[in-house]
């Protein structure tokens, strides 16, 4: 990525906004920011926002300390970078970037002090949260993204091949949620984002992260880990078993095992979103655990772990081949056990491709 | 803290929207939340949200697969806890636990995602960041919240002593950055959020963090540090030389040291936060350099590092006893070297009291 590519996202932006009917862009920091300019400050009480208006050069607005690092940023030498200092009112800088009605997409995190500071300031405007006006900013992926995200995805598998070597017998959870931290820093990412160990009955939380809990023979262990690398996420699942399974652990995790390449398979440009959710929810309801099913079937990845597209129902968004996003069905039995099978899935011209590619099957661990 | 405490908290946060005028509050996940009920999840795309409205029960939504972690926090003993399951309309959830009028606070940090669907959906609502609404919600620490804050002011006063004595000459930025980060776990920190080393020229950018810059004999640095401990803030600065000064570092230091001085001396109840920042700037601009003063005086400290009060042109809140926040002027000369001097300071009935306490002379290190 050069200044070069940054300014042309830009410009994809603006564009994309005058087909959605927008006036501009209010973009502050987060994923939004890095992926338009490649600048990437602490998020804080102090308004920075790029302002990208149809027409006119990209406004980069920031807390004047700020401004030396805005401007060595990779991606905002297309940018004409101002600062306003402390005590003065960021958001009457802000408006004088902005044409003072219309409809404009504001960054989904924006902070609402920011947001309330601008409707005040320029009562004409309207916003719309950016994921919703435009869905699509970041939810294609160029083939460089792709290929960040399928090396994300090789690391991941490579620490759950390494993983299954550990003991879990007698550990506790949180030992094993530092072997895959450092197992992921190990094979290249820069930062882990969550690290779930779900053993047990601890495994039918979906959120559980990992407690004190010593795992046993006999116990399914959800393991759900990912964090960054090269700038782009991964978000791989997989449940493994402590000694032998029982016949309805067999049974559960095949049903998801099967609910999860049935929406794979369904991957293809024009399905909607929400067929996807629909074909994974559909197997394990046929199987008769639809009650257990409680989450949507994925979201997208790239720059963030969770941004559009949701694939969950009343989502219309159709897939475009570029996009990248976890296929991740699961069954959770309260006071039991949990599983959960989560791979990273491109859609492509001709239907999905997985960027995960560790086994899935029920592996056994000692 | 136990449940009690929070229940308390709750309450008194519910009057103070009464008497404010507000027709209750939407709290999201962060330092507010958190202080509320004690509860601290990922903040996500998936709506989470505590509402308080005088009179009525507190209610905390969270996305269902979060219920169980909502209900075991310390602090949500006394909510009742609802869950919105993916697929449906979280807004429409959260409309039905509002009055349907009205102004609301809501948190600085909410994502405008949220406050846009809560606006659309109750249009006949209004909101207000709570930090404008309600600036007193967190800015006034009781004895427990102070002493948290002196242990946490302590422990980097610890890590100061350490730092100058480890050799700065002939080393890079980050290496003395990562000394000052292992410093402060080693003193009891469970989270290093700033490691500020600005050499030589590097410490005129007040935001600096650390670079691949090798200091050298002759540098001023600026060490600006902090993070959490056992949940409450620390953040010091302190300017140090290598080796001899000449003359004007060794005036520049001392019109910062007389400026924090000074403003120190202002603290008492009753002052207007401008004041403080008034005071300091009036040292510094009498001194020849007021241009080069280029942030406010302070900012309030607690479960963040940077919240309400906030030491600035144009604050006119008046300090209160329990108020905690730094005092931070700074002198910054461009291409050449900055000085910064910060401490954490609280207003007690009769004045300041420092919860930083390292010598604040020009230290000469190796």
């Amino acid at each position: 990525m050069t200044h070069v590519d940054y300014a042309e996202r830009m410009a994809r932006a603006s564009r994309a906004a005058v087909d959605a009917g927008l006036a501009g862009l209010v973009v502050t920091p987060g994923p939004d920011l890095v992926h338009l300019c490649g600048y990437q400050p602490a998020t804080t009480e102090r308004l920075t926002a790029l302002v990208l208006v149809p027409g006119s050069t990209p406004r980069l607005l920031v807390p004047i300390l700020e401004r030396p690092d805005a401007q060595a940023a990779l991606g905002t030498a297309a940018t004409e970078v101002s600062g306003w200092p402390d005590g003065s009112d960021p958001y009457l800088t802000l408006a004088e970037l902005l044409p003072p009605g219309g409809r404009f997409g504001v960054s989904d995190n924006a902070w609402a002090m920011h947001l309330l500071g601008l409707q005040r300031t320029l009562p004409d405007t309207t916003y719309s949260a950016l994921s919703e006006a435009l869905p699509m900013l970041r939810a294609v992926k160029d083939a460089f993204e792709v290929e960040r995200l399928a090396a994300a995805g090789a690391a991941a598998d490579a620490c759950f091949e390494k993983i299954t070597e550990v003991r879990f017998a007698g550990r506790r959870e949180r030992e094993i949620a530092a072997d895959l931290h450092a197992l992921l820093l190990e094979n290249g990412h820069s930062q882990v984002d969550f690290t779930i160990v779900g053993s047990g009955p601890n495994g039918a939380n979906p959120h559980h992260e990992a407690a004190d809990r010593i795992i046993e023979d006999g116990d399914m262990v959800v393991l759900d880990f990912g964090g960054l690398m090269d700038g782009y996420g991964s978000d791989t699942t997989r449940t493994v078993h402590v000694g032998d399974p029982t016949p309805e652990e067999r049974k559960v995790h095949s049903v998801v095992r099967d609910a999860q390449q049935a929406a794979f398979d369904a991957v293809r440009p024009g399905a909607a979103c929400q067929d996807i959710d629909r074909v994974a929810r559909a197997v394990i309801t046929e199987a008769g655990y639809g009650e257990y099913f409680i989450h949507r079937t994925g979201h997208g990845i790239g720059v963030t772990t969770h941004e559009p597209p949701y694939l969950v129902e009343g989502e219309h968004l159709p897939l475009v081949p570029g996009m990248c996003f976890s296929v991740e069905p699961g069954i959770y039995l309260p006071g039991r056990f949990g599983v959960r099978i989560e791979d990273i899935v491109t859609c492509t011209e001709t239907g999905g491709r997985r960027l995960n590619n560790s086994d899935r099957g029920l592996r056994i661990v000692a």
